[in-house]
């Protein structure tokens, strides 16, 4: 296969049918998703024998024990897979809003009307569940999709491929409406991020790495999400009635999602009195606490037993484990100017009873989700009311924070007009 | 001088500045407008001795008669400058703003705060009133600025530099919030475009070689405009009333601006009978007509004097001269077809008073501005009640068509708790 003039056809083919997807109206699309919610259910059994011979191939690879458990298809994930698609078609349409329409001086009224961004790539890694949540959140927003999955998934994003196209052709829509990208010749992925002609925005869900080259390569704009360093700052006048189960819960509600808490910030004033308080909660739980002097000081005279120095590299790691740097700050501005410096812009928040520190912390901390008084967990786009979710950005561009169906639309603007020209 | 040292160390001071930019409250910010301002009015014979400067050294140079007009600074444009500054001051403020805070089922309310993007990099012609105007948007929209006109307008640049730094630090503002690349060398540009981790976002204001340069070698991310190829589709149900004067409106009201109508589509339909009517209008102005076979034959039997056959180069041709390119077409199907084959997605209009024609064109064309029974040349900040206008982006993402103060801004997530943690 020649990768070149293959992935110049998908993204030809997606751009064509681009047009037929944002043409269609709410009825169409929904039809679509509930038809391929019912060929899933359908064909279960077929699309648990391809995931079975993606399986076999991991294992004869020797591929990591958590790569193969995200490869596989369970009988509960598919039912969660037909009940995602199902949740979407509830969702409200956001695509054909009209907003703003103002009349000018001039007699033309002008207002903006919400439109979907056209062909929309995701690269993600091989978790063959989110073919089914891509496709369904694309054809919901009235946007082509070209999916280019993990390579270990191939069989059983083939046998999701063929039911998507046969839900779109069912309720009259292009079947390249969602197209995956069937080779596993890595070159498709450079192809796929440098075709701005074809491709509108590039979505990548993966790992650190993966990112990073497509920084460094894509030509295509891209909804990007990096790392998650997320801080708590407990300041002087926290209620520790909040303080201590958010502080806890922002570390070990899960270890491993990137709006965990990373660093946690304390007022120097509290700093003796809280962080004996907080030891035996993070204790019980197992953390490992890397702290700075102060705040090590105050730990190793409450005796606690998986403690070491906090060095400037802890302040940039997102370790992803119970691991908690501690650091000891002189109030807001300290605590500010740390979180602006080292966090990753993703999730930070205050505990505080104090009206005005809360508010300059919301105004002044420069990242996608900036919270009082709430655990940094929160930071997700069903817990925001979003619906779904297609990915995080920690841009600052188009769309910030938890992606739902907005972000994968435009504003245009839009005039109507009784035959004026400008003078 | 080294060009990267310097370019880092610039970069470093605006991403320093922006902090307290972005932290100022509007009466600090206004209170900066205004400073520059009066210097600007105070200094006018400064200025423009400094002026004089780079126009000897442009005169010298033997620069073209066009661009040496866009390097003088006429006392005119000095007072233009002034005005628009304290028309800024007039405008609302935009940063702070919070919307949509709705309580959520975990007892969380959730919203969003308008936030300034933070280091914004402009890149534009020797035009020294640009200097100012980006100048001044930036302020008010609470971001720091790294400026890079023209080196013709060096000398000029220059003295307009030290009025903004006056007015920031009187106002209690960074220096730094504003600063010029204060050098000639080109290298700066390729080193300002590729430092994201300094500059949040690239406003290139220019022709399109150079924003053709910057596609491919930056890595920030832009706000772009590239060219202006606009149509303007005269439907079978059109009112001639309105469709004559908006289609040499459209065409002859200026040539040069990226809104003006470069190819007009005609309904087959009624070809015969409108394009006899249009063409002693478009004689008046001298336009040449450039006709696919159809409307050639219509001219030719009207005596068209400045006359050629179409070729398909014509569809994509930006004019920016009395050339017109004219298309007969079979209905709103092709129509929008030919639009969003050949158009460069900035503004389109459709002249009728079919009220289903009139929303398919709206919904279906894939621009920017999309017009019913108005002609492009409306596609313009001020025209659309911006108050302002940074420029105009042809990107589908964040801004799309003409970008006010908001473009410069950024929504994140903010979240109002009161100790909740996720179960």
């Amino acid at each position: 296969m020649n990768i070149p003039d293959y992935m110049e056809q998908v993204g030809r083919q997606a751009r064509s049918a681009s047009r037929a997807m944002a043409r269609a109206d709410t009825a169409t699309r929904n039809r679509a998703l509930l038809l391929i919610a019912a060929a899933v259910e359908r064909d279960a059994a077929l699309l648990q024998a391809a995931n079975q011979r993606d399986l076999d191939a991991a294992h004869a690879a020797g591929l990591a024990a958590a790569m193969v458990e995200r490869l596989a298809l369970s009988a509960k994930a598919i039912a969660t897979m037909v009940e995602g698609l199902r949740q979407m078609v509830a969702l409200p349409d956001p695509i054909g809003e009209i907003s703003n329409m103002k009349f000018r001086p001039s007699g033309i009224q002008v207002g903006q009307m919400r439109v979907p961004l056209g062909v929309i790539g995701i690269i993600y890694e091989a978790r063959p569940n989110v073919t089914v949540d891509a496709a369904g959140l694309c054809i919901k927003s009235g946007n082509a999709t070209i999916l280019r999955g993990g390579s270990e998934a191939i069989h059983c994003n083939r046998a999701l491929a063929a039911i998507v196209a046969e839900g779109l052709l069912g309720a009259g829509l292009p079947a390249h409406g969602v197209q995956i990208v069937d080779t596993v010749d890595r070159a498709a992925v450079g192809a796929l991020i440098t075709m701005p002609q074809y491709v509108d925005v590039i979505v990548p869900r993966g790992g650190k790495g993966l990112i990073e080259r497509l920084i460094r390569e894509a030509t295509v704009p891209m909804i990007k999400h990096l790392d998650g360093i997320c801080h708590v700052y407990i300041d002087a006048k926290a209620d520790l009635e909040k303080a201590l189960p958010v502080a806890v819960n922002a570390k070990c509600h899960r270890y491993g999602t990137c709006n965990t808490m990373e660093t946690l910030l304390v007022d120097r004033a509290i700093a003796a009195s809280v962080l004996p308080l907080l030891a035996p909660l993070y204790q019980e739980h197992g953390v490992e606490l890397r702290a700075d002097p102060t705040a090590l000081a105050i730990l190793q005279a409450a005796s606690y037993p998986h403690l070491t120095a906090a060095v400037e590299q802890d302040w940039a790691t997102e370790y992803l484990a119970p691991i908690l740097a501690i650091k000891t700050v002189d109030g807001l501005d300290a605590a500010i100017d740390h979180i602006n410096t080292w966090s990753s812009h993703h999730t930070d928040a205050i505990i505080t009873e104090d009206y005005s520190d809360a508010l300059r912390f919301l105004r002044e901390v420069d990242s996608a989700s900036v919270m009082v008084n709430a655990s940094t967990r929160f930071a997700d786009g069903f817990e925001y009311g979003l619906g779904a979710e297609i990915g995080i950005s920690n841009d600052k561009l188009h769309a910030r924070g938890p992606v739902g169906l907005e972000g994968l639309t435009s504003l245009k603007y839009i005039v109507f007009g009784h035959g004026q020209v400008r003078v």
